[in-house]
């Protein structure tokens, strides 16, 4: 079998976890089958480096940034490959350019657009193994960057490329959880979900993988594998080639520090909406759960959330448009989060919706939006609640029994 | 015209020394003039690089070390290429492979084979200014590193494949002296000196240019300035085209650390010369001074300096040519200094060397062994009289005194 393995900045963020980041590969190997590595910078690397850039620009050239930037992982790719010939094992470092992973033209959050596997399958041929630095590609000559999440989705842009049969993504957690373990006790390691899941859960801040790398599995079939570099419990498997139903509820995931803002008694014209979120947009603001009233007596209200760091800036944007929205007032409000359920059997169960804001009725929390997707439920509460809430809805769904929550 | 401007380690040390270097490239842009950049690694990172690399594997994979170590010029690359943006300079950083630095097939010491200047003329003639990375090159794919004086020897390449009309060398000195300034205070810096004269006391120790960047210079007729990054005195301008009679001696050098090796009473066979060096040398031991005895009674001592830190090494690999040599005792001596007077005058001036025996004598230094080039003088003496030595030797010469010594 082909591995491709990835192993992020703490994985790999001494010299001391290098060496047992080559044990790990020595011993797939050992067990006879064929293995690439994608590696992050180590530890705080990027950081010192982004120190380093604005110490001489505000602004940093973007193009220079990239160049400066993917030296982080290159230190590290050739560390791990030292590592692995001295455990006799043949390897080699390449880089962006060096793995033929051509990407857009564009810096700080280039696309892979192809990857030119020979020079990667000419080592493997040979038995060796590719230590591939994430995050980096090339685009003509210039070297470019993914931007964030880059390392896991050159994984699996490479996996798909080399039709890999494990994409295996190793972390500072042991799996997917049906809930923060740190927040709600009872949350359970799932052993495998599909890629809707997966990819509901990474948007919704379950901070394990990012959702460009779920998009591009999703997309290829790539299997992932979600688990620990520190010790060798099984992890989770994402994949749709699973064979069962599908669960109603999956996990709850949960977003902290979000910020509502809502323009009030707008003259309803239709072209509000483009206006207020097309310029948030070009002024790179997201803007998550978006409700719009019913029209009362031709206005109606639209309210929206915005990460708690964007908010300034939102509101700035709001205000500006004033002549063109025409809004009575804007109110904000800080210290909100987001909880939300998320499962691929929600679809075909109606009231799942229900018996999720019931639970949080029952636990004294106040929905104060709400957002829907086919797998996806979310609830916009109070920041102070968050704890009770996930707890209550984990309960709700009796994510923590084994099986239970499976065809329920 | 057109620089080349080469920076080292710690020219480019810290964030305000490479503002610094993007003043002074400014400068020269405003002046009207082209120009292109070679920079080191920034202080003590090489330094760090090894010691990652020495912490994974004792004898680290050398085209994983030629990886690793070629990270750290990229990072001044990009920086020095964003301070020279900020400042309204069109600037690009450019890796050895970016700026199709061409080498030989090996690691650790490449040469430059041939450099194909295309993309550095695409953006000169942009009036850009190009910020190449020193030390390193490409290797098909791979990445090579040039080793010991590679930043100097990249710029002189670059300045030769781009025909430029100077390659400044910035460094932190202020230019070539008649003696070390540190130990004979008379000094005084040369205006211009030939490539040879250079070459002598580049190899002899003066640490102000790689012998190997004043070989490719001479061989291309680049034009060198040895000048100071910390201030804007005027440098030395090392060149053969200059418009003046040779002088007869134009410095002072002096190596430490010097140990002596002899074999004592080898038969005296043709043979035993080649067995010997050819040993040491296949082994890496740089010899330098060599003496052979006259023969007496079919025999012959043959004695050479190493540098005292090879010492051990070298009289191991003697001791194992026991049965080849035949000598009867192997002396050894450490705590030895050699010093040097350079000219490229000297070859037509008889007595140069017996003017310097004399200032030696008079100061009570005993000669132990003597080399002699067509443009070099050198003596092996006892370190604790260097100073004496030199200063002696200095004033024979008047080389602290203006113009005196040209055509002495």
């Amino acid at each position: 079998m082909l591995f491709v393995k990835k192993f992020g900045g703490t994985s790999v963020g001494t010299t001391e976890r290098i060496n047992a980041v080559a044990d790990r590969v020595l011993k797939t190997v050992r067990a006879g089958h064929a293995c690439a590595v994608v590696v992050s910078a180590m530890g705080h690397t990027t950081d010192e480096l982004v120190r380093l850039a604005e110490a001489i620009s505000s602004q940093p050239n973007r193009r220079e940034m990239d160049a400066l930037l993917a030296t982080g992982e290159q230190v590290t790719t050739a560390l791990l490959a030292m590592a692995l010939h001295e455990r006799g094992v043949v390897a080699e470092s390449f880089t962006g350019w060096q793995a033929g992973i051509k990407t857009e033209a564009t810096h700080g959050s280039a696309r892979i657009e192809e990857i030119e596997t020979a020079p990667l399958r000419a080592l493997l041929d040979r038995g060796g193994v590719p230590v591939i630095a994430g995050f980096q590609g090339i685009a003509g000559t210039a070297i470019t960057t993914l931007g964030r999440g880059g390392s896991d989705t050159t994984a699996v842009s490479v996996a798909a490329a080399l039709r890999a049969d494990y994409c295996e993504i190793y972390t500072d957690v042991t799996g997917v959880y049906t809930a923060d373990p740190r927040r709600v006790r009872s949350a359970r390691k799932l052993e495998h979900l599909r890629y809707d899941e997966m990819l509901e859960l990474a948007n919704l801040g379950s901070q394990v993988l990012h959702p460009r790398a779920v998009e591009t599995a999703k997309r290829h079939g790539i299997r992932l594998v979600v688990r620990s570099s520190f010790d060798e419990t099984e992890g989770t498997v994402v994949g749709d080639m699973l064979m069962e139903g599908a669960r109603v509820v999956t996990g709850v995931a949960c977003e902290k520090e979000v910020a509502r803002i809502a323009l009030v008694g707008m003259p309803k014209s239709g072209k509000q909406l483009a206006d207020v979120f097309g310029a948030l947009a070009s002024e790179h603001v997201n803007v998550d759960v978006i409700v719009q009233s019913i029209v009362r007596q031709g206005e109606v209200d639209v309210s929206f959330t915005v990460a708690e760091s964007e908010l300034t800036h939102a509101l700035a944007i709001c205000s500006s448009l004033a002549e063109k929205t025409r809004h009575h007032s804007i109110v904000q409000e800080r210290g909100l989060s987001k909880i939300s359920i998320v499962g691929a059997g929600m679809i075909s169960n109606p009231g799942v919706a229900a018996r999720m804001f019931e639970a949080l009725e029952r636990a004294g929390v106040d929905v104060l939006m709400v957002s829907t997707s086919e797998i996806k439920v979310s609830c916009v509460i109070a920041q102070d609640y968050l704890d009770a809430a996930m707890r209550a809805v984990h309960d709700a769904f009796h994510l923590g029994e084994e099986g239970v929550h499976a065809h329920s």
